[in-house]
């Protein structure tokens, strides 16, 4: 074992501070990190703060990493020391399961091992990004193409941005489709950036006016503020896809009516309150669907890397130092970051 | 024009009784047909009550018409004097909405226009089943293949098969898939006969214990008890599709549970008031989905019908007296019936 830097929580009530952890030493299958870059993601702050009531303490959140290898295992192919490497929101999963057989291995059936607070089920704690290195199993490791100085922008791919490229993909958004978008935060920017580099229509819903300009900057081909019933009453039936990423309670009826017959919205937030329950009318008489979607697989992932790496795709970031990372969740439940605070690992000293 | 004898409501309040209708003469494109058999929908009761709000008074509901044709207009090549023929819930729609060019009246993008309480904006009311006759456009009239003697129990499958068939079609239930039907009325057990032939395996889910051995007539392979969440946990992850025929508010949760990652839960019923709403997570962990349905178009209509006849399968009905239809809605809002009534029309007198 090597004692590893890292920033995390002892309970949910402290602010998170600098600890040490284990880290084990590489096994024959391994691929040791050293971490340049961790992306911050809500499920950091929910863990963090016991929000899911399932957090195993100490914790040390930070699944959005991108790094450089410093030690592989005898059998490792994939990675050699020296390359850029990435790791997202899973380290392992049982393998032998259909989702796993399918390479979706976030709905493995045994449950995958989270990349911080690990196996919930029996198993040692898993430690994330905010710390110094990481040794990580080389088939839950992904590829980085993109130009070392992108790097920073690359860190939220990892959560973020598959968390949005899966069901685009899934609902096959591209050219001829009309996609909305709800939501721009972490997520939302992910998603416009996504569908329209996969040349779909883009229509981003935003509550803040403010964010209009951004939307279109970031790719969106119209921004619609979603308050403004008439501005979504000329969206009504036109949409083919929603990708909605806002995780707060809220009305999805309004959106709904968007869709096209046969049209889908796929909810990738998770609200801590349930939304008011949707009609079913709504759903009925267009043949309409709610759905949900997980991350994505590591062959999806990696999917999604190559992809930005083609098309120049990384997310819009603010790097902080380690020892900002308590005001930066504060500023995150303000939604005041555009678009993903990124935790500059050098300054973990 | 004609007048026609029919049975109907003149406010939400009275009992339904006989009046006269004025029925057209058959135009160039139009089918008369004496009506024969016409089965009772809970739509009929809430249209009759106005419970949907929306009734044109008198109504004269039933949209599960069959009958013999006794005059053709001069364009008709479909059907000729004498033959059987159906009409289910829709008797025109624009035809030239892109629903409508895909062969999905149902979701015509300009509103169909029912069977009875026709066209909500603009244009004559439309008069149901409870009549002697009707006049229907023929590219709206459905051909029967069933043998005569089972034309009663044809009746209901104009509105509660193609109701449940469309669905069960949509998301390919067939051979090495795991269906479960939630709810054993009208449109549950149409349902469970239409998903065993289909080929599927099939679950079906009843609050009544004392339903069990009438699911497994019908052509269940399991029938759970879903009050019993030891019967419940069992079916856990084992689903392919849904289709919920409740229109009660329930807990869609316990169902959900049930799928498949990928899989879908379809409603069909309508609730007057919102079902608890439905868990994120559970969407969101298994990638699940929950959609409707309403009704079918007529080419898979026509389709069902003769599915229905090469194999067999007719509803299990009662059949009534017109002037046992006010008594009959009060054992439908008790669920006392097994499964559909159908009113013999030569009762109209
Ligand atoms: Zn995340
Ligand atoms: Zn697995
Ligand atoms: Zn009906
Ligand atoms: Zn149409």
């Amino acid at each position: 074992m090597t004692k590893t830097k890292a920033y995390g929580a002892l309970d949910a009530r402290s602010p998170l501070a600098a600890l040490d952890i284990e880290r084990r030493e590489p096994g024959a299958d391994d691929v040791q990190i050293r971490i340049l870059w961790c992306g911050v993601c809500h499920s950091d702050l929910h863990t963090a703060r016991n929000e899911w009531h399932n957090t195993l303490y100490p914790t040390v959140p930070g699944h959005e990493i991108v790094g450089r290898v410093t030690a592989v295992g005898s059998a490792v192919t994939k990675f050699k020391v020296g390359d850029l490497a990435g790791v997202g929101c899973m380290v392992d999963s049982c393998g032998h399961c259909p989702s796993c057989a399918d390479g979706e291995e976030q709905y493995c059936d045994n449950g995958f091992t989270g990349t911080y607070n690990g196996p919930v089920f029996g198993g040692e704690n898993t430690f994330g990004g905010y710390s110094q290195s990481i040794v990580v199993k080389q088939s839950f490791v992904l590829r980085i193409a993109h130009p070392e100085a992108q790097l920073a922008g690359v860190a939220p791919l990892l959560c973020a941005g598959i968390t949005t490229w899966s069901p685009l993909r899934q609902w096959e958004v591209g050219p001829g489709k009309t996609v909305g978008i709800v939501g721009l935060g972490g997520l939302g920017h992910m998603g416009v950036k996504l569908a329209h580099a996969l040349g779909a229509h883009v229509v981003l819903f935003t509550t803040s006016a403010n964010k209009v300009a951004d939307g279109l900057r970031l790719g969106a081909d119209e921004v619609v503020v979603s308050k403004d019933p008439e501005q979504m009453a000329r969206q009504a039936g036109r949409l083919d896809f929603i990708l909605n990423t806002v995780a707060a309670p809220h009305d999805l009826n309004p959106f709904l009516a968007l869709l096209k017959r046969d049209g889908t919205m796929t909810l990738v937030g998770a609200p801590g309150e349930p939304h008011p329950s949707p009609d079913v009318f709504a759903l009925i008489f267009k043949r309409r669907r709610i759905g949900g979607s997980l991350i994505g697989g590591i062959r999806e992932t990696q999917e999604m890397l190559d992809f930005c790496a083609q098309h120049g795709i990384v997310s819009d970031t603010e790097t902080i130092r380690m020892d900002e990372i308590n005001g930066a969740y504060e500023r995150m439940l303000k939604s005041d970051v555009r678009y993903r605070f990124v935790v500059d690992m050098a300054t973990l000293g």
